[in-house]
C-alpha cells in the first residue's frame, strides 16, 4: 500500500504509546500481562490502515488483537481507528512481520491473520510471500500445535500460489471460499482494500489453514 | 448428466468391443497387453460424452487413455467421438468409478482425471463426491507413489469441498488455477461442458494433487 509519508508520524505514534507498542521486543513473554488478561492473542501481519484489527476487536471482546504494520505512514490510520473504536483490546506495533519471532515466544499466539498481502508477482519474489514456506516456518514456531492462519485476498495468483504452499506444507485447508462475498461465511469484517474491491465486484478468495 | 436414455446403447457398445471393454474384470493386470504396448494408463472417471479423452488421446499419443462412465446412453455418445478421432489408444468401460479396484491391480494406473463430477452439493450426499476421502482411499491404493488426480470443475462449492479433502488427506496442490481459460495452462482439453460454461464467462478451477 503506497501513502503519503508522513513525518510526524512517528511522534504521533509514540505519542500513544498505550496501544502502540514502543519496545515490543521487551514485551517477549508477557503480552497477556500487557493487555491484562489472559485472552488468546491474535495477531494481524500486515494490518495497514486498521479497519479489520478495530472491527474484529469490537465484535470479538474476548480475543486480544495485535497488529503488525511496518509502514508508520500507515500505522498512524490504523491507530486514529482504534482510537475511534474504543477497543482496549487492542494493540499495534511498528515491525516487520519477518522478524515475529523477536516479538513472541513460542505458543504465546493462538491465530494469525493475513489480509490483502502483498502479491509479489514475480517467481523470483516468492520468498517475499507471507505463505511462503520460509514464513510458515515461523508461524508454526509461534503457534500451539493446531494454530490458525486465516488468509484472504482478492489477488488469484498469490491465492493459488497459496494453496500449493500450504497443501505442500502439510497444512490442512478449512472453509475455503472462492467468493467471500457469495458465500454463506459469517461475521467477516472488511478491511479498507476489501471494501474498494469487492465492491467492483472482484471475487474475494479466503481460507483457514491449520498446522498439524 | 442427464439424456434421453437409448435402449439400443448396450447392444452398439457390444458391437464395437475392441473400444468398449466387455469384461474389464477379466483384463485387472492386464491392461497393457490390451494397449499392446508399455504406456502409462491414464483413468478418467465420468467420461460423460467422451471429448476430453478422445481429445487428450489425440493429444498425447504416448499415454493409454480409459475412460469411464457408468451411463450407457451417454458412453455410445463417447463412442462415437472415440471412433471418429481414429485413436488407437483409447478404451472405454461402461462400470462406475466407485468399483475401480475391481477392474485395476495397484499402480496399474498413473494417473487418475476427474472432470466436471456431479457435485452432490447437499451435505448429507458428500460421500459421493469424487474427492470424498472414501474415494481418495480407493485412488491411492490403484495409484502409484506420487500418483496424481488431475480434477477440473465449473461448481465453486466443490472445488472449495475438495481443496479441504485433498489436503486433509495430505495431498499436495500443484498448478491450482482459479480461472483456467484466463490461466497461463498449455494443452487444455475442453469437455463438452466446459466449452458451454466457459463461454458464459463462469471461471473453470483446475488442480493437480499428488499422493504423498
Amino acid at each position: 500500500m503506497r501513502v503519503k509519508h508522513k513525518p510526524w508520524a512517528k511522534e504521533k505514534l509514540a505519542a500513544h504509546s498505550a496501544v502502540v507498542i514502543q519496545d515490543p521486543a521487551s514485551c517477549k513473554g508477557r503480552w497477556n500481562e500487557i493487555f491484562g488478561n489472559d485472552q488468546p492473542i491474535h495477531v494481524e501481519i500486515g494490518s495497514g490502515k486498521g479497519q479489520f484489527v478495530a472491527g474484529m476487536a469490537k465484535q470479538n471482546p474476548d480475543i486480544n488483537y495485535i497488529g503488525i504494520e511496518v509502514v508508520e505512514s500507515v500505522l498512524v490510520i490504523a491507530l486514529d481507528k482504534v482510537l475511534a473504536a474504543e477497543v482496549p483490546n487492542v494493540r499495534l506495533l511498528a515491525v516487520d512481520g519477518a522478524s515475529l519471532q523477536d516479538y513472541f515466544e513460542p505458543s504465546e499466539i493462538s491465530r494469525i491473520y493475513l489480509n490483502f498481502s502483498d502479491p509479489w508477482p514475480k517467481k523470483r519474489h516468492a520468498k517475499r510471500r507471507l505463505t511462503n514456506p520460509r514464513f510458515l516456518t515461523l508461524y508454526q514456531a509461534l503457534l500451539p500445535k493446531d494454530g490458525e492462519i486465516h488468509f484472504k485476498t482478492d489477488n488469484r495468483g498469490l491465492f493459488e500460489y497459496s494453496l500449493h504452499a500450504l497443501s505442500e506444507y502439510g497444512m490442512v485447508l478449512h472453509h475455503v471460499s472462492l467468493d467471500l462475498h457469495k458465500s454463506d461465511f459469517e461475521g467477516n469484517v472488511m478491511t479498507e482494500y476489501e471494501e474498494k474491491f469487492s465492491q467492483q465486484g472482484y471475487p474475494i478468495y479466503r481460507l483457514e489453514a491449520v498446522f498439524r
